[in-house]
């Protein structure tokens, strides 16, 4: 019986309403020290014990240390004014109450947890759409050329060797030539790195948020590009980036030229004037001068910010915004634009950038509806690309990770194997395609929204940033990688269990053998990976029996 | 060695910016599991391990189960990309490190926690002089008659007994009579129940936000009151009752009128038209029909709220707001009211009443700085008044409920011993006046901000609502405790470790005693209290010494 590791309070993320009338709680015990968990509840208004519920709790995840167990209170109107205590019952025999006094070997009389209101607005919800969908980012000069007549830069040649500077002429119109490509693919939600007019070739440094960069194309190249995209069936998200901006974004520019006078000075965190390009003139991104940071706690800056944000969903008809560095956002700027886009566009996705745990991000349904999920990434590497890990610290370390979020959110986690600010998993698998196909298999199985990096199905490789923004190979596809991410991405689509079922380990006892199953209503669907180069031989006690997967493969079982 | 009840994640509350360049951290263990726990960090830009810094933290509280501990990074600028883990000794000799990737036995290379940025509106603020400032809470109808030419109701005499209905005539100029005596009495801020028009005699169910009830006065008496105690050096706070209205309220009345069509019908929570009065057409307190919610979700009803806040901020100079039943508004609500009145009123303080755990309404610095503290409340009745726990239960209850807060927040928290809503300690007491005495000590000597209910210091006693309302026996006071009251106010006020000093408890080892010491600066104040009716001798092993405590009475040793 360890007492200590028992975890509840009566806050989010430990309970939290998901509709007025249903209310999700959470306690955490230490892992196989618990037998059963029930909550009891009652309205604060009725009498107490007679009036009590009951509601047994199952274990959501466990990771090498601690079991999540979950319970759903669902009540014939809007909670307010419920009492609650947990009664543990310990694998060891014994059993204790839990409440806000502590541990009782009584039924607690005093001291009850209480949950008062569950208000609209403290409800979680993300977009139904967003559930499960597939992703593919593009990092836009690099997709694909269309306008071949634009003489911006001298244009080095489509299979050079990428850089920091140099451009190879992508742009919107060669990727609306290729939206049939993805709508074969299957993919679901373009996510394209930032489109609008800024400084270098990634765009990171804006310094005009209302227009597309001309090396791009124009505003009606994007909007006819999302209206073609929404033809495919594919959903687009664009990336805004107000961290920060470019050095001739115009108010930070009236700021270089008029010093303090200048109405934007407070639009930045300026240490000195007059202001010269340089990190210790005003906060930056690092020690990147060129990417001065927003002072996104300014009412006005929130206000700017919210009016591009709007204006893009209203004329070119986007489905949402990944925010770049979203965790270093200020937390009250979030929850305002949050706000704001949702009250005119309550389905638009909002997605945030991070690179460790979002829960702060996500959990409480007043920020984000999902973020990149790099921790998943990087259990990906780790395991399939790195063998740094076996197959029970990948379960670990990904239910680990399960835990942090809600159910609904963790459908929505941007489940990415790389991207534009990573080595290529490929080249982190050491050009082994096998592993690849194993992590593509992985990702598109596993709850969450798989996310695809352009070019990967088509075999791209590339070590980190600039490399791993290379062009996409059209002229030396990849076909057996194509196919492969075309079926799982065919999987992932016509199957509800693999889109929106229950998650359940299953455990190998392999070290290099990682298994899962995914269940809806019946639906059910066995995944079995082997990443060594021996064949291997499961048994599974249950109606699946032995299972044999070959050396670098996976063994998909569907039932029924 | 128990990993399962380590707990962390890089998120509040976990850690928290106290400034741009202080970052504050906790980790909680299994009590007395670990010897020693120490932080490690870098900033991402410098070489790891060579940039490493190292915090060694200490044990802020431990409750029965487990040990919070605790540390800061101040660091030479804003924090920003730092990355850090943790290295736990354990009282068994072995060794752990600790990461987002869970324990390991070398230093971590991958995986480690991150904070990103410590931003402006992410710090933690609370006002400067609400620190362990001593509150007074007064029920307006109940304290002090100043006009006696009233004929509004008719009016019982001072000394009979309370009841839902009666009036006794207390008023804003009885109050503003009575300064002098609060000043003696050493009072610092004064917290009044509601004095806007509302019904009944509590004026919980507001009709006029914008005036003060004509049973207790003009507008012009409250501006005069606040002005005049702030000559007597006494803030004052006011309630505001923002979850519900009465049934007079205009826009509430206008949608009995109109239904549907009113332009007011958004601001509640209707369910059929036309309304009755009745809590099955719409929202009310739970079956209380004359007290429907206002649907603060509605940010017309928000900017409503903020107008009546800052109006009174601004006309009679308040000092800042108690939100009654706080725990109920929506979070999103609060927040937006907090940045509002804290643009234009940073000093303001914001009260939030709960009756459990605040820490969603407290830790984040996002919505109150203080909340009533009626589990502090609790357990000075369960061991002072009735006995119902011994002093190590008593500690791990306050041990457990100051671990939810941060130290500024603490210092903050409303202490009360009873208020308009709960029986009279004195009752809850049986009547025994040591045992309050006992409470007031212990009440003024803890962390936190002490609240005496109105007549507490004179002997008032009664059960919950209405008999906790009765008049203050200005004719009949009891001498003795209100000298006792003065003197531990005193105690509080003029010893800077009693406001503002670390909190330590002190094993008696006496399930009667309980004992703590208060240091600030090298001052010392050791407290020993003995509920018991029994002599009893303790033996502290340093400077201290013997120390001998009369039956039912508190020993206090200032040291130097």
């Amino acid at each position: 019986m360890n007492l200590s590791a028992v975890m509840h309070s009566s806050t989010v993320p430990y309970r939290q309403p998901l509709a007025r009338n249903l209310l999700h709680f959470r306690i955490f015990t230490a892992k196989d020290d618990c037998s059963s968990v029930t909550l009891h509840y009652w309205k604060r208004s009725e009498p107490y014990p007679e009036s009590l519920h009951t509601i047994p709790f199952h274990i959501r995840y466990m990771d090498g240390y601690q079991a999540e167990w979950v319970g759903d209170a669902i009540l014939a109107e809007e909670a307010h004014y419920i009492k609650y205590f947990f009664q543990l019952q310990f694998a060891d025999g014994q059993e204790r109450y839990y409440s806000e006094y502590g541990f009782s070997r009584e039924q607690p009389q005093l001291g009850c947890f209480e949950v008062l209101q569950a208000n609209e607005t403290d409800v979680l919800s993300v977009p139904e759409w967003a559930k499960g969908s597939v992703y593919y980012q593009i990092f836009p000069e690099r997709f694909a050329a269309g306008n071949h007549a634009k003489t911006l830069h001298d244009y080095v040649t489509w299979n050079a060797v990428p850089t920091r500077e140099n451009y190879f002429g992508g742009d919107l119109e060669g990727i609306k030539n290729k939206l049939p490509y993805l709508h074969q693919l299957g993919v679901e939600c373009l996510y394209m790195t930032p489109v609008f007019t800024g400084d270098f070739n990634h765009k990171y440094a804006t310094t005009d948020y209302f227009h597309v960069d001309p090396d791009f194309g124009t505003d009606d190249d994007l909007i006819s590009l999302v209206e073609q995209a929404h033809h495919h069936g594919i959903r687009v998200i664009l990336d805004g980036v107000f961290n920060h901006c470019g050095i001739h974004f115009a108010p930070f520019a009236d700021v270089v030229a008029n010093g303090k006078a200048s109405p934007y000075s407070d639009w930045f965190y300026c240490k000195q004037y007059p202001l010269k390009i340089d990190p210790e003139y005003y906060e930056c991104v690092g020690d990147y001068p060129y990417m001065p940071r927003l002072r996104t706690a300014n009412p006005k800056v929130r206000e700017y910010i919210v009016s591009v944000m709007l204006h893009w969903l209203q004329t070119a008809h986007i489905d949402g915004w990944r925010l770049d560095v979203a965790d270093e956002l200020d937390t009250a700027t979030v929850r305002y634009l949050r706000e704001r886009v949702k009250a005119a566009y309550p389905d638009a996705l909002l997605l945030g950038e991070t690179w460790s745990d979002a829960s702060r991000m996500v959990c409480e349904g007043d920020q984000f509806d999902s973020a990149m999920n790099y921790l998943f990434r990087d259990a990906m590497v780790d395991f399939f690309a790195k063998d740094r890990i076996n197959a029970q610290e990948l379960q670990n370390r990904l239910s680990h990770m399960l835990m942090k979020y809600p159910d609904a959110t963790n459908l929505c986690m941007y489940n990415c194997l790389d991207s534009h600010d990573t080595a290529r998993f490929l080249t982190e698998a050491s050009g082994e395609k096998g592993r690849l196909k194993l992590a593509i298999a992985f990702q598109m199985l596993f709850p969450g929204s798989p996310a695809l990096f352009y070019g990967d199905e088509l075999g791209l490789a590339g070590e980190n940033d600039p490399d791993c923004r290379r062009t996409m190979p059209w002229e030396q596809p990849d076909n057996e990688l194509l196919q492969w991410t075309k079926k799982m991405v065919h999987l992932r689509r016509h199957n509800t269990a693999v889109r929106l079922g229950e998650y359940h380990i299953l455990q190998t006892g392999i070290p290099d053998v990682v298994a899962f199953e995914r269940c809806y209503n019946g639906e059910r669907i066995i995944a079995v990976f082997n990443r060594s180069v021996l064949p291997q031989t499961l048994d599974f006690t249950d109606a699946v029996g032995t299972v044999n997967v070959l050396p670098q493969s996976v063994e998909i079982i569907q039932i029924p």
